[in-house]
This record gives C-alpha cells, structure tokens and sequence, in this order.
C-alpha cells in the first residue's frame, strides 16, 4: 500500500486552495474548476479530486452533483456552530494544560506569547494569525485525547478562516486576540484551570459576535448595491 | 466529477469491514489485507484502498507504511477520550433539544422509547445496539449545528464498538442503556435541559468505566494465559 505518497500530493493542493480561501482569494459561492487546477499546478486530476475531498471534508467547500466543487459559504449559523465546538475543544484543552505542564513546557510557552508580543507590536496581522495556530497546536497535546486533537486539526482550516476575517474586520482584534493568548497562559501557569476555560468561553463568545458582525455588514452592503442596482 | 458513484462504493466496503470490527469478528491487531478483500468483495483494490482511508478516519483501522492496515487498538486513553468527546457532544444535543423540540417531534420519541422497551424485554441486544443508534441520530438535527453533526457522524463507527463491547460485557447495561436513554427523553419533554445534560455525563462516565473495566479483564485473562504458557 502506498497512501503516503498520493496523500501527501493532494495534502499539499488541498493546502494550497485551503490557503486562497481562508484570505478571501476565493469568496463564498466561487466555483473550483479541477481540470483548471490541475493544469495550473501540473498535477493529474486525480490528485485535484482527493485535494477537493479534503477540503470537503474540513468544510471550506461543498460538493454538488453537477455544478462541482464550490467554496463554502459561512452563514451565521455555521459561525455559531463552529464557535461552540471550538469553544468546547478549547476548554479541555485549557483545563488539561493547567493540570499537566511541567516545568521544560513553561519556557516554550512564555517565549510564544512574547514572539505574538511582537508580532502585535509590529501590527503584523498574517504572522500573528499564523503564530496563533503554531500556539494553538503546541496545546494541543496536553489534552492527551486523540479525538480532541483531530477535531481541531479538521476543523482548523474552518477556524482560520474565520479568524483571519476577524482579525481583518477589526484593528482592535489583535490586541484583544493577544490579551485573551497572554490570559489563558497566565491562568494555565497559576494551575487556574477553570479560570482558563472561563477566559476561552468568553473570548470564543466574542470573537464570534464580531464574525457575525461582519457577515452581516457584508450583506448591508450587497443589499444597498442591489438596491443601487435597482433603480 | 463524479465523486457519488465511487464513494458510495467504497463507503459500502467500509461500513462491511466496519460492523466486522465493531462486533469483534476482526480483533484487534488484525491485519486486513486489502487484496484478499477485493477478492473476497469481487470489487477493485483501488475501491478497498478507499474504504481503508475511510476507516482511518474513523479511528477503526491503523495504516503502517509496510505493515499495511491493522485494525485499532482500544486502549485506555482512547476510551477515556471518546467518552470525553462523546459526552460533550450529547450533552449540547440533549440541552438543544430540551430547547427546541415541538408537539410533532413528541410522538417519534416515545415511539422510539416503546420500540427499545419491547427489544430490553425481548433481551435483544443486537436489536437494542441497533435501535439505540436510531434515536441518537434522530436527535441530531436539535442541535442545529453541522459540525456537531460530523463529529458524531465520524466517531459513530469507533463509539458503535465499545458500546456493543459494553452491552455484551455485562448483562445489567441493557436495562441501564434503557434507563438512562428513557430518563433523558422523559427531561427533554419536560424542558429539563440541565437535567438532560446531567444525565448523558452521568451516562458517559458510567459506561466508560464498564468497558474499561472489560478491557482491564480481557488483559488480566491475556496475562494469565502468558504465565501458564511459561510454565
């Protein structure tokens, strides 16, 4: 059996379209045309059809019968679902982290909130976004659930997603993204795990809010340009 | 594209091998050739190969570069963490639906509950496994929330497993599944959301700790074995 070499092929295209979306190169509704894909990027279709799967699977497309591969949208109800399972997942995480670190995890954990010190600093919003997530996975394993771990590594293309828009709707959200980092390494540190979990809650609830925000001045403004349209 | 036709197929294989793991025909360890299988199933390997990533990814099967797939280990752990996962999951869908169930939805539940009375009375257990299944998946759509949907879709397979291995490892869980699925039906008509959730993670860490306990007798029975074997 050879999964590893395929796997790893469409891994990489399904990254790659992953990236297009979650920056809004694609937007909602965009049609992913394989044969075109796979002349771009000199790869066989096959590999385009396992690479759309992928991202079928970790939600930033739909697949439909005859029309093909088409970015997901994000309506309000998919952000709110994906916030609260977030949400959960974060928690455990949380939880678990106060409860398990040793002392060789602290120094890792103290350098990464001051490398997203800088990062806010410079107001670097990609390389925050993007160290977010090298935080987020490092945190990963004290959970020590497996299902944990593959739930947010599936839903993480999601999360980005969303996430890089909130970060993007409002210069406010990358600080208050690194004083919610700072709290919950600081609670996890002191052994507070409720205190982390609350922290992640609240933060999930307003990140949230400000997505949902967002979405719906996008459909303000697709209103008022139809109504423009109109007259 | 045509993804449907080719899915389903490997689908059907997966769901084929899956209910051989889930009720302990393929044990633990087991190598599943995939060339013996397409002979077995008259179907392509390229089919089988498919059915196997589908099985990795519901955590039934293991694939090792050379030794190809296995069939997974239930250790501790990864018990301890799908009742966790599975636990939280419940627990938002019992509170949705204590929230959003209406006069319509009334009747198939207490249809469902008089359907797994009459299989507990009947000492059905491959019945009762089967139509415990049913009423959750009936229930998912109060939750309103895909994702939560998908996680349960996805470990469905791996929870089928030791939920058959609880029901079978003591004769007393198939009234207590019974009781405790009644009892959550009985708090979801009355409105009683935290009831609900109480009793789903009550629930949970009860049948958790009857397959651990399982697990821990069959490694007893291994040990003992070994030792009279070294005498």
């Amino acid at each position: 059996m050879s999964f590893r070499a395929s796997e790893s092929l469409s891994e990489q295209i399904a990254q790659h379209l992953a990236q297009q979306i979650i920056t809004g190169d694609l937007v909602e509704g965009e049609r992913i045309q394989e044969l075109r894909i796979a002349k771009e990027l000199n790869v066989s279709r096959g590999s385009v059809r396992e690479a759309l799967l992928i991202l079928a699977r970790r939600r930033l497309i739909e697949i439909y019968p005859r029309r093909g591969a088409v970015v997901s949208e994000m309506s309000a109800q998919q952000v709110r679902g994906l916030y609260d399972v977030v949400s959960m997942m974060l928690q455990v995480i949380a939880r678990k982290s106060a409860e398990n670190w040793r002392q060789q995890d602290m120094e890792t954990f103290v350098a990464q909130v001051q490398r997203l010190q800088v990062l806010v600093d410079e107001n670097d919003i990609e390389g925050f976004h993007e160290a977010s997530f090298e935080f987020f996975r490092m945190s990963y394993r004290f959970a020590a659930n497996p299902y944990v771990e593959e739930i947010l590594e599936d839903l993480q293309p999601a999360i980005r997603r969303s996430y890089f828009l909130a970060l993007h709707a409002d210069r406010r959200e990358l600080e208050e993204s690194f004083s919610f980092l700072k709290g919950v390494v600081d609670s996890v540190l002191l052994r507070k795990g409720d205190q982390a979990a609350a922290l992640v809650e609240d933060f999930c609830v307003h990140q949230r809010n400000r997505v949902l925000d967002s979405l719906m001045r996008v459909q303000q403004i697709e209103v008022a340009w139809a109504q423009r349209h109109r007259r």
